[in-house]
């Protein structure tokens, strides 16, 4: 009987000895293991942090002592041990649990997590919010050396100092962000210069495999006074060597043959990612023109950024997990004449939203963003959609902001933006590319140009980026059903094509827009920007998420569910056509018009 | 004659003696005083500088050598000598030089500015830039340490140390952010531990006001391999005795007496302000809720919140200039049941996009965003306008935005925040308020409940925040011309009170909505997409900031030039009531594009 069985939350672990959680420690590892084997997701981070787990839950007296995590690709033990064990196996799944901290799953999940450097922050505020009752509730974060090179936890780490909390925090130094971390201080290996010059006490570094050691440490930094830092050493995929041999590779994983550590290869059973379009992009513009330089916050493998730098190793930045520092490092580059290209997933590049306005877009400065991951994202869920990214650019003076339907489309999309000499942000989804035939050389295409793919007279279909696909799909549907549908394949965010677009939409009477992207203030508000002034005679229909975080599950499901997918286009497609007034109107509606003319 | 009427550029000043150079800081200083006592603007921070802006321009090839400063208000000097002495008398006026660095206005500003922190960003990617060419131009920036508390900075410095670049800082400290420095490295005073523990190089620390010492400083900094920092104490306001005494008051100031140090009681002529305004009601709030507190990210001044920090010292917190945090910090409080208020510009909480998708609105957490400074802000320009807020904002699931129409509503607005337990902004402009009769108590009000302030029946005025006084005085004036308009104060954004608003603009057969922020994607484009299915009924004109950055100037030049001032919501009014079809119509079209409004 393992003893693993009979946790079912850490009070259970706190009844055990420390030669019995020795035992506990090996069984959560093998049970990650096999919860890794079968269901995949994050994995060798939370290998590294299995004892540090295990002792933290022993040592404080979790939940009423708050345990706040950074991030939470290391947490799935955290889960384990927290009531979540046998939920871990449908992890990231609509039914099962959250890849990341919440704290509407777990009251163990005193914050939630998801983008990297935010614990410290969190933390700071709960020590002091007990700090007035005399509470002696304690307070510990968990941050990797990863998520502190993000800019936010210096500033936690910092204002710790002056303020003197009674803050905990376990620095848990693996090396590595998701690739092998960067940075200075990585570099200088001077954690207890850092932490003492910013007023925090250092302890450690203790061995963070070396369970009893690390029960003493941990015990040691509970009854610490004022603000400090336990520097935890630990190995990322420890214990599980094939994980450990290779810990990048085996960050995140499909679901793997446990005794092998066998995996399939990734997407080599259907078509490239976008990713990878978008590496293949890169490289064909950048071996013509020697200005491109690309920039990646610390994810090199995720943004496909890691086979531009094989191959131009002095033209190409990780600057760790830093996406402010990345956009305005750009600018700088921007200024000398270079053309940068920052490589940054959606969801992350929000850090940088005041960077892009106030370097980039103000000085109207050369640096293209290729927002990788935009749209909802499937089982990573709410912290990494990329569903507000047209809504938090648009309204930027100076700033084109494009998506392309296909990979041969950002080619060219991206060869614009390195050679129109402007800010430039593109946005591509999340999965696999159309599988369309690549044209031999990136083009410029006219900016603010729209392209109408498919002739019709009932109703005019808008798509953007991954969407026209599914109008296009739904057109298709509808002709079947005797519904003429044009398809617009809007291509421009900003500037928009409204001659287009009101000439389309004068010609069907009406549009539909479909996004995969935030209703309010996204591409269909564009539209209908656009064509205000044409209202009352193009009536505009939009499709999109609605005003609510989309939870995780698959893309197919969140699609589904946020009535973006092909069979709730047909249906709205149809249902503004019921709308429409009979002719003639009551409430007037211009007859169709040959094309053009009072374009 | 002076010899820094013989400097038109940093050339002539190369050409002088050490000695000389000595005289050239002294009349630098002068200058700046008259400057000041003339023309306002900031001030402390250039005093502080004057010798090392006169030894980096001696020592460094400017402009062949980059020079870029941080945040701008220590600049003046800088302009000074690089051929705008002249023009420093009409800083900050539409016909005079911008208060900040601005690539635009001369080749000697590097790289632009007006927030903190970027400096070191812009200067590492220009010496990587450089590097490849085996050029010699040197890059050197120029941080506060007020600066360096933004968590940018930090990433920027992590990752200098990591490339090894040849980087060069100035770290000049003089314990001031706006107000005294915070942060547990100003506590610890350990630069040197700091900046070796990220692999920099530290030079110093040196007098930055003994002038032969700070040469050969700057000269050792710029003979560096590497990346180096130089660290230079210096003091704010030095030379000016007024200022030396209390760098805080006089960080910036109204034109003043230079012999007495006298200067005009802030606003005590005009109506209070609406900072001013802000700070009684949450001190009204908090006296009767202790779950009240505050935040500041280094602007207990400009926000009103040192009078809160006086009255609860202990529930008032400075992060430093530390937007991200503070905002996660703001959460952390939250979950422990407080209702932090985080006091921070418009334009500067675009640092912490990210933290409140992410950290407070995710989670659904009570946090109250007080952005102070909404709309164009006037002489400030365009890096410190706030006119982006309702864009970046309205798209973010169970976020409430705000704006009152006069300082009772704040406070009413206010109540509603902390009460409602929901996560809140709140924005509100610059300058003095309508001058209304204040309620005894603070009382929450309904979510999303527009209010109709004047019946009419041909055009519907709709307003928000400071632009319903101009809706209100516009309504009057069309009276005059026998054109009754309705006016409503929309209030709240977000939920939008699209009933009201449907029924006001059926009953005038259109609206107008006026703005003080960008178009795209902002208020009225809220009210385009609540009324979308009524939009053949009811044509809205939207009247906001188009599509480009605004200029420095008069608020009042900044709103006539937009469009939104009186004169043009009447002018506007006029035409959509000329553009209305008298009934309907056979052949009527609107324009396209709506006659200058929407452009």
């Amino acid at each position: 009987m393992r003893l693993l069985s009979k946790i079912d939350c850490p009070e259970d672990l706190r009844r055990l000895s420390r030669r019995e959680i020795a035992r506990v420690a090996a069984e959560l590892r093998q049970e990650l293991i096999e919860v890794g084997a079968a269901a995949g997701g994050h994995f060798a981070a939370g290998l590294g942090a299995v004892e540090l787990t295990v002792a933290l839950h022993y040592v404080f007296d979790t939940p009423r002592d708050r345990l706040v995590w950074d991030v939470g690709h290391q947490a799935y033990g955290h889960k384990a041990l927290t009531g979540r064990r046998r939920e871990l196996r449908r992890i990231k799944r609509s039914d099962g649990p959250s890849g990341f901290l919440r704290r509407a799953e777990s009251p163990y999940d005193a914050f939630g997590a998801g983008h990297a450097g935010t614990s410290v922050s969190a933390a700071l505020g709960i020590a002091e919010a007990l700090r007035p009752n005399g509470d002696r509730r304690k307070v510990v974060a968990v941050i990797g050396d990863g998520g502190a090179t993000a800019g936010m936890s210096f500033e936690a780490f910092n204002h710790a100092g002056h303020l003197g909390s009674d803050l905990r925090v376990v620095f848990n130094d693996n090396g590595m962000s998701i690739a092998p971390n960067v940075g200075g201080l990585t570099r200088t290996g001077a954690a207890r210069s850092y932490f003492e010059a910013l007023g925090l006490r250092y302890l450690g570094p203790v061995d963070g495999h070396d369970l009893g050691a690390l029960v003493e440490a941990v015990e040691a930094l509970r009854d610490a006074q004022g603000p400090a830092v336990l520097h935890a050493r630990t190995r990322k995929g420890c214990g599980y060597p094939p994980a450990e041999a290779d810990p990048y590779r085996w960050h995140a994983t499909p679901p793997f043959d446990s005794v092998s550590g066998e995996r399939p290869a990734a997407d080599s059973a259907g078509a490239p990612s976008w990713t990878s379009a978008f590496a293949d992009a890169l490289l064909r513009i950048a071996a013509r023109d020697p200005r491109v330089v690309v920039i990646t916050a610390a994810m090199p493998d995720g943004t496909g950024i890691d086979r531009f730098a094989a191959r131009h190793p002095q033209r190409a930045y990780d600057t760790g997990i830093a996406e402010q520092h990345a956009v305005t490092f750009a600018a700088g580059l921007a200024t000398e004449g270079l053309r940068p290209v920052c490589a940054i997933y959606s969801t992350f590049l929000q850090r940088a939203f005041d960077q892009i306005v106030h370097d980039v877009a103000l000085q109207e400065l050369p640096v293209t963003f290729a927002m990788d991951r935009a749209g909802v994202v499937g089982p990573d869920g709410p912290t990494h959609h990329g569903v507000l990214d047209i809504a938090y650019l648009r309204m930027i003076p100076n700033l084109i902001v494009a998506a392309p339907r296909d990979e041969n489309e950002l080619q060219h999309q991206l060869a614009t933006a390195v050679e129109c000499g402007r800010p430039f942000a593109v946005r591509f989804p999340r999965g696999p590319v159309r599988g369309v035939p690549i044209d031999p050389d990136p083009k410029p295409l006219p900016i603010g140009r729209a392209e109408l793919l498919r002739e019709g007279g009932d109703v005019a279909l808008v798509g953007l980026g991954k969407t026209v696909a599914s109008v296009e799909e739904a057109a298709e549907r509808l002709a079947r059903r005797g519904i003429s549908a044009a398809v617009v394949d809007a291509r421009w965010v900003k500037p928009l094509d409204a001659e287009l677009l009101a000439e389309v939409g004068r010609r069907c009477g009406c549009l539909v827009t479909v996004e995969d992207h935030a209703l309010h203030a996204g591409f269909g508000s564009a539209v209908l920007e656009a064509l205000a002034p044409l209202a009352s005679e193009i009536p505009v229909r939009r499709l999109g998420l609605p005003d609510r975080f989309v939870e995780h599950g698959s893309i197919e499901e969140q699609w589904r569910k946020a009535g973006i997918d092909v069979a709730s286009i047909v249906d709205a497609a149809e249902l503004q056509l019921d709308a429409q007034p009979p002719c003639p109107p009551s409430r007037w509606r211009p007859p169709l018009r040959a094309r053009g003319a009072d374009a």
